[in-house]
């Protein structure tokens, strides 16, 4: 039976998403986008936004669980704290709508979804693009990497169920 | 008149906080204390504790701003990313409560209590020991270190109402 997991890229100005149905053997998407916020307002409004978007899109929709990036590469200390931030008011969101978050890494994600760890982030969009079915390549790219990530949980959770199984057999 | 400020600083795994209010020419404790999570919880359930704490000590005391340290010493990106989050979720608890959060670099709030920017943690404690009249230094640290900043937005707000003052006559 099919899951469906919203994929969360986040970041300060914009936190794409993507929400995806799946069963680890095919995949479709339900709908992506981004939430942006104005470098023009205070920080805290931003979190808000971001928090608040976070949980509109898991109100509105029948989602299971949500996967988020684990580590960025950011450029330094304060970058990486702002990245922090809005990650933590992403899973704020989802923790304050009792739905749980899983962690996975750029790596992971990029293995999962392309078969190669150090894959460029064309080559992601590209097989977002094509695990999907689309016509076109998902915009902005935060979505198509929000996309990938959730790809990449169903993934995993369709391998856990498999050995679960052949565990029980 | 005295304004309450509810100084916060925030760690994953200890979140100091502090009531005070003040002036700007005298100061006096409210109250004091940590917001303490898990490592064996994930990392959704502690940045909503981090938030429900906040918004707990919003709902019951009547604190005008919180003020909050703008920039950590962070070990490497992942101990950023890590404070990164908890103090977006204690900046989440202050937006969902409505009240105004401010940001202070250690430096600032060093040179506001002790006089000088470089100051230990040790002088620290001691002036805000002595700043809010006690008998003995706030326990846990994260504690004094949440006065320290409270106080350094105390003293802030009274320099600005000072100049506009002056500005008006």
């Amino acid at each position: 039976m099919d899951m469906i997991v919203l994929g969360i890229d986040p970041g300060l100005g914009t936190t794409g998403w993507a929400l995806v149905a799946g069963d680890g053997t095919r995949s479709s998407l339900c709908g992506s986008g981004a939430i942006r916020t104005s470098s023009k307002c205070d920080s805290a409004e931003r979190l808000l936004t971001i928090c608040d978007g976070i949980r509109g899109l898991l109100s509105e929709n029948d989602v299971d669980e949500v996967a988020i990036e684990d580590v960025f590469l950011a450029k330094d200390a304060r970058a990486a704290l702002a990245l922090g931030q809005a990650r933590g008011a992403a899973i704020l969101g989802a923790a304050m709508m009792g739905v749980r978050v899983c962690s996975y890494s750029a790596l992971e994600v990029k293995q999962s979804v392309t078969g190669n760890g150090r894959a460029s982030k064309e080559q992601v969009s590209y097989m977002v693009q094509s695990l999907l079915g689309l016509a076109e390549p998902l915009r902005p790219t935060d979505s198509a990497d929000a996309a990938a990530i959730a790809i990449c949980h169903i993934g995993r959770v369709a391998a856990n169920r498999l050995k679960t199984e052949s565990l029980v057999e």
